[in-house]
């Protein structure tokens, strides 16, 4: 199976909340220090509060789409640009963090397309950085996607998996994480009603075979 | 503590055993599948057995020096191209992977310099693949070398740490992975002679404090 291959389907601010028969199931995480640092330099973007302005970068971002090559996220980028009649797909849309060979991040109006490297430790470090940018920058009711190729087990190649949650490499729907020498479990149950909303979005499309899936997320990628 | 800041100190021909008063403690890994392979396509490089020579492209390789960025590595690359009188430290080194954006890969003479992103799973990808590479390329008594930076505890800034062993978050001296369902332990001591070796050089050279010590290794960078 592919490393961190998960599609994330998550939000800062639960769309379930508008839905009364949804239980809002993602987890909150607050830092009260966020808003007392003079300054908070995002190193593996190359990006800081006081050498940048995020509310004017990336203040109306509304659509966090994340991906592991580089390439792959100029070209998603590239594609969204000439979709939402901003441009054209050959247009060459600047790599914000362009100071770094960390990370690539593109915008294109409330896009925001940034790519992750390999494996959960890389994506874990960008999640980090990506949520306080977001965070400064004072953006509401983003949605953040994981959008990436995987194996699949039983179905036709080219299918689109919408992940309902993933699971490690023991096929437990959790993430385990070692905080100060304490080992804290996470939930890795994903936002239902906004897979059942990209779900209906593809059924409407009808350009390719989508279903909701489990999918499993381990830290290799040939063993 | 920085992600897989590990320095690695191992070696595929274990230079212990030229010293009958150290023990060899590398772990030596079969597979005896790789020779009867028609094609070997080393997906994260974009090299492969049918499309690339790898005798004649890395035969000669005796060092091999990962690091996690690339640019690190290819300026690492340049260092050495000087050193070694190979030319000068400001030639531009052609990126063998330019193919991929996932690793990259520089050769200055014996030395084989390839960048492996951040984190477990993206070295552990790489290093399958160099390993095979190296195995299809005839390559002998070939030394890896893992160089990056570290936070250190009780320690000077600046001061070179040559590893002897990794410990993951738990301080174990071991690194536990999940294959085809049973869970593999593997130790992590590195090689002692060759850690002794450098620190000799390091006294020889006298231009930095040099010390034999542990390294931290861990799945993310900021918890």
């Amino acid at each position: 199976m592919p490393d961190s291959d998960h599609k994330m389907a998550s939000s800062n601010k639960d769309p379930c909340k508008k839905e009364t028969a949804c239980s809002a199931k993602c987890a909150y995480v607050s830092n009260p220090y966020l808003e007392t640092m003079k300054e908070d330099v995002l190193y593996h973007f190359d990006l800081g509060t006081k050498t940048h302005d995020f509310r004017a970068m990336f203040g109306d971002v509304k659509f966090l789409c994340v991906g592991g090559s580089a390439s792959r996220m100029k070209a998603f980028s590239q594609y969204m640009n000439e979709l939402l009649g901003l441009g054209s797909a050959t247009d060459d849309i600047t790599n914000i963090c362009a100071g770094t060979d960390r990370y690539s991040m593109y915008k294109v109006g409330p896009v925001l397309a940034v790519s992750h490297g390999m494996g959960i430790p890389s994506i874990s470090i960008m999640l980090h950085e990506i949520i306080k940018l977001l965070c400064h920058a004072k953006c509401t009711e983003v949605l953040a996607f994981r959008i990436g190729t995987s194996g699949g087990i039983g179905l036709l190649p080219g299918t689109v998996v919408i992940s309902k949650v993933s699971v490690n490499a023991c096929f437990d729907p959790c993430f385990e994480q070692n905080i100060m020498g304490m080992l804290v479990t996470y939930p890795t149950v994903l936002n239902e009603c906004l897979a059942q909303e990209l779900l209906k979005c593809s059924k409407e499309i009808n350009q390719f075979n989508s279903i909701i899936g489990t999918t499993l997320c381990t830290s290799d990628f040939y063993e």
